[in-house]
């Protein structure tokens, strides 16, 4: 595939869609990296619409001419994703920021994608109804959530960021504006499209709008930090609190060396020095007497698992301080060291063991620091690697040997790549060697169905059909 | 699309595959139908597979010699979707109905296509956990479920079908066997083609097993039936019962005159007579005076708008009877006159009293009874039209005016044209008509992309490319 570079002419007809003060010509470094900045690559130009028609014009423009477009929401992404490897068109989604319709009769709030995480919470503040998935990174756009799926910290209980989009409005490569769903709860009428792309990475058509289900905020929320010697001790406990019956809305764990980079990066001692591991657990609901119940039936299995003396959240300054611990945690790990990597991978709850031994055996071969936490409740794992003294050339190598290994562990155990950072570019090169070639084939032919020229989000999540940008694609993760 | 019929030597070959007592041919009756009757076409032959390479082996043969197939489950269906339209080879799935896993570390429970929801009832019976969904018909197979997205009864509280399935394996046409989803409660690796897949009637690819998410078993289950002086009071209710911030895990509702036709059907008096319309109010959890709790906060909601004296289920037997006759309702609908047809839309919770006034319209302009019920707490109506002493050519007219004014008045509303039913073959001619020519194309792609040849299915949920099968299709509904 050859696509078109952007010229003067390209931008002459971009301003005209969106007005001079919305289009960034040349594009800045602003637009040439995500979180993680491994990969970088700078758009031709970057522009801002704030309507539908206004992304499907942009759309149909780039279609007609062949010119590759990235959509950006808040780039908190860490796979590379929203980099625009082919250059081209940068659609900037920051503009695109209104609640539409606040529905308190039907459940849902619907707004466009460029709001954030954060806004919603705050236009949602002084309302009974809450939208439920809690990602860490609270001014990512929900149009970036829905685009990786996004997990958090309450899927044990509620699930994905899936879960929670009844309905989206999309804008089709040739510019014409469709919705998926829509306010109902239920739907079987003709293909789940919506679902299909949602956890696209930007690849199939562009999300502009989404209708958010609420549900009735818990009242009562209740959060216990309980350390055990090692992370491993911690995460043993979690099948038994599940076996046992109770549904907690989260259980994140972290190890005692992430705890201790958190500490460096914000200067002051966690709550706690007791444990190696730590589970936090977390229950809500309505009724203090049932949810104060269930914290303690898992506390006592904790206890009777080898936990160590628990720390218990009696007030709110408590909550939020371990809560913005947890928040930090991939901030501390990267703001202490010269770069990070990290796999996301995904097992069955009781497979989360196994995993870590693998980590522990990869940390010793390969010397390289590998801090880590996540969800333990639904079998996440945020595993980082540290470059910190390491020249670029070993630490890629490193990180390459140690990827594969991670792969080839979660695959053995019935996992998956990505439990909610996607795939990106940075994990393009491992899809097919993880997901085989018949699998491969099966989302080409549902992209070609989408995007005919491949103009949107080249390079990401597979390889495209006769693509070859991505050198040393593996064809075995050993 | 010319498709092949079936010869001796095709017979010969599918013998092969999965042995002569599990290929019935030429095929019976008993494969002609759904549970409706109102679209009838014979297969060719029928095979009944036992594993995945027979579906594999016979997929592969079938798409080398553009065999058309046809998925059956158990044939509760309404709209003819496992109706094999061109004949071919019927795939029988109810020898697939084995407990493959049960693992209650992970919370799952994978099971072969054919196995029963009354199975699964069943195996789980002993068990600390229960796989929630609740559609009414207990014999149909989970497969079934699958293919239309079955919503149920408890939908409210717990979402529909999709959301408790974490994974399946289907057979492509070509033979190869995939796998989409897994054991994990999170994925973002790629295209969500379990969900696509889920919901497509057979069209895109055959699913052969699922993973089903367990949860751990409400303890306590509370119910009311509450009368009121019509369905329409009834329902406006229930925007009231959710803006309070309850989640009920059911409301469903039914009129006078459908209870009437339980009468005669079950000769025998239905529990309560005070009311022109009911509301069946659920709720369940794991706390007796919580439950209790919210139950009488609903009932004093109701009270207060209009309700007439609640009967309590105050004991088992109440609760089993009552649900008998819910779950009997279309069985008595359906029994008690010569044929029936059925729209089932969804629209925002909200208007479900502007669709039950255009229901009152058209009884009285078009002199159909129509009675009706469903999930008022999602949304989802089921209404009938009976045919009582009509012709079949008046039948059909007045069916016709019917659907159109139903699925335009829904598509006003922000509704689909089907929560839970499918579209099949017999709501094929409205589909381009609901939804555009823009969005049929999509789904014709995506088609495309599983089944090139259109040998799964034809003539499903929406108009294959150049095909012309069924005739006068509407370009708009009314």
């Amino acid at each position: 595939m050859t696509y078109s570079r952007v010229t003067e002419k390209d931008v002459a007809a971009l301003t005209d869609i969106v007005t001079a003060e919305r289009v960034i010509y040349p594009a800045t470094v602003h637009y040439d990296h995500d979180q993680f900045k491994q990969v970088r690559s700078l758009p031709d130009v970057a522009v801002q619409p704030q309507t539908n028609e206004e992304v499907a014009a942009i759309l149909r423009y780039a279609n007609e001419h062949l010119i590759p477009v990235t959509v950006r929401g808040n780039a908190t992404g860490l796979m590379g994703a929203n980099v625009p490897i082919e250059h081209g068109i940068d659609i900037d989604m920051i503009k695109m920021n209104k609640v539409l319709d606040y529905d308190p009769d039907d459940l849902t709030l619907t707004v466009q994608n460029g709001f954030r995480i954060r806004d919603i919470n705050e236009f949602l503040a002084d309302k009974p109804f809450t939208y439920i998935p809690a990602p860490a990174m609270k001014w990512a756009t929900i149009g970036g959530n829905a685009s990786t799926n996004a997990g958090g910290m309450r899927a044990v209980k509620y699930g994905t960021t899936r879960e929670h989009i009844r309905g989206i409005t999309a804008v089709m490569v040739d510019g014409t504006i469709q919705h998926f769903g829509s306010k109902t709860v239920k739907n079987s009428s003709g293909y789940d499209l919506k679902d299909v792309i949602i956890g696209s990475e930007g690849t199939l058509a562009v999300i502009t709008e989404l209708i958010l289900r609420l549900i009735p905020r818990p009242t009562i929320n209740l959060d216990v930090l309980v350390p055990f010697v090692d992370v491993k001790k911690a995460i043993s406990v979690v099948p038994k609190i599940l076996r046992a019956g109770l549904v907690p809305t989260g259980l994140e764990f972290f190890s005692r060396e992430t705890v201790e980079y958190w500490e460096s990066y914000a200067h002051q001692p966690f709550m706690d020095h007791t444990g190696g591991g730590y589970l936090l657990i977390t229950f809500d609901g309505h009724d203090g007497t049932v949810v104060q119940r269930d914290l303690d039936r898992a506390m006592q299995i904790a206890r009777d698992n080898g936990a160590l003396a628990p720390v218990l959240m009696g007030d709110e300054a408590h909550r939020v301080a371990v809560w913005e611990t947890r928040n930090q945690l991939l901030t501390a790990i990267q703001q202490t060291t010269t770069a990070i990597d990290e796999v996301d991978i995904v097992v069955p709850i009781s497979q989360i063991p196994k995993v870590l031994d693998k980590v522990a055996e990869l940390q010793a071969k390969e010397k390289v620091s590998m801090p880590n936490f996540g969800h333990a409740g639904d079998g996440n794992l945020h595993i980082y690697m540290r470059k910190d003294d390491y020249s670029d050339e070993e630490f890629a190598a490193k990180v390459d040997r140690i990827i594969r290994q991670l792969y080839a562990t979660a695959k053995a155990l019935g996992g998956e790549m990505s439990g909610e950072h996607g795939i990106g570019f940075a994990r393009e090169p491992y899809f097919e060697a993880y997901y085989g070639k018949d699998k491969v084939r099966i989302l080409q032919l549902v992209k070609d169905a989408f995007d005919p020229n491949h103009i949107l989000n080249p390079h990401k999540i597979f390889p495209s059909v006769g693509a070859n940008k991505q050198e040393n694609r593996p064809l075995t993760l050993d």
